[in-house]
């Protein structure tokens, strides 16, 4: 008997988001979904591994059946925890999401939604991390799970997922406002970083973050699409080396310089 | 009166490390060395930000004196606080380390003090990593310290800090037994994955990460050069676009598929 098309999905939001409920719903329409997420919100928590304590897994149930696996860790706990431990099989897809909050630009190196689609791409299986452009939790996720779902589908039929990593982002908008589907660049867009300093009934003071989000307004970018109304699909691929000063860097007399006693 | 040459120090393996101590008193040979770092141990935390609770500063004391401020947060959190709210003037150089255990290839993601400089170098100060070849804590940091302090003076001599972020893995070795410095490239090592599953005494499961990181033997890559007994300097730029994909993604027939009715 042929395998079914199987896809992981998680998010960093927590198994009992919304966002997630509504995407696993879609993608089973022409897929079998298995669902391992962090058991809390995990925003912000970026790449973070979970090392020094042990991970737990628990039955998450929705509706009175099981809906998936919820773990005691990050995003990409969850996703590493699967593939090595929790799947009987390699999933052919990773999917995680649908994450409240826009992840464009530098949010990709802080976004635990997009930690755990980049999991899965250094395991070798295509991933696609899903965002929404609100914070609203009221918003409704099912036509962004159920577009999410179609462009999925378009991608396996047309493309064969040829990709490692894509990141989406979904303007929150009603269905008739989005004006379409933008193949995009990742922007430069920063944090105006921020910090309220208040002091608690003991008074001491604590600082809680504050930072501003300054959206690029480069065409074609991912920010761009965004804040034009089109569906942002950012091809991703991590690439660390700086090329461009390897070579001014070999400029510097380090050579022969490995021991204190030679500078 | 010329102010002297500053520097923001920070870790992740919390403010009460010899590597950061050892590098601190190293630094301070030359430089005004301001300490902003975790309170406790925070490694694999990657880009993690804390933004659902308050942050708490308090003065960390080391031999009867203050050598610094302590946060109840990330690597991360520390410099965006240091840098927005508890510095009097921007820093000329962020160093982050020394680090116990290597932070080459993919770790970079993972490295809670990859990710401390990174955050100076999204603020556009000059950054460095610095990381050791062992998880040992008994391994005296003082060598590799003087050694670190003696590179950040040539480059600043010869260079003039035209770089926004370096990554530098030191080996653990003897300083005799060390063969040189080498400018590096990223390497493409990945973590072997596996997660030990054990059962607490009352009967529930539990999973410890316990990965494997296979380093990359490429030459002239940064765990080549931890192998081969160098000190690795490895200049970093964050790219996440994959331009080649994104000319292949547009063939995909996403336009006018804006709503769901047109699918």
């Amino acid at each position: 008997m042929e395998k079914k098309f199987l896809i992981l999905a998680t998010n960093d939001d927590g198994i009992d988001s919304n966002g997630l409920f509504h995407l696993v719903k879609s993608l089973e329409e022409f897929a079998e979904v298995k669902v391992v997420a962090p058991d809390k919100q995990q925003s912000a928590v970026g790449h973070m591994l979970t090392i020094s304590k042990p991970l737990r897994v628990t039955k998450f149930y929705r509706n009175g059946e099981v809906f998936g696996y919820a773990v005691n860790g990050s995003p990409s706990d969850c996703v590493k925890l699967a593939l090595s431990t929790l799947l009987d099989r390699k999933p052919d897809l990773i999917v995680s999401g649908i994450n409240y909050g826009q992840n464009t630009s530098v949010n990709i190196l802080y976004s635990g939604t997009v930690a755990a689609a980049t999991e899965g791409c250094l395991a070798g299986i295509p991933s696609i991390a899903i965002s929404l452009g609100t914070y609203d939790l009221e918003f409704d996720c099912k036509f962004p799970a159920e577009l999410s779902s179609k462009i999925i589908k378009k991608l396996l039929n047309e493309q064969k997922l040829q990709f490692k990593l894509l990141n989406i982002n979904i303007p929150a908008l009603p269905p008739s406002e989005i004006k379409g589907i933008r193949v995009t660049h990742c922007g430069n867009a920063y944090w105006k970083d921020n910090y309220v300093k208040r002091v608690d009934p003991f008074g001491r003071d604590y600082y809680w973050f504050a930072g501003e989000f300054v959206p690029s307004d480069d065409e074609g970018s991912d920010d761009w699409a965004i804040a034009n109304g089109f569906v942002s699909i950012t091809p991703v691929n991590f690439s660390f080396t700086d090329y461009s000063l390897i070579e001014k860097m070999n400029e510097v007399s380090f050579d022969g310089l490995d021991t204190l006693s030679s500078f």
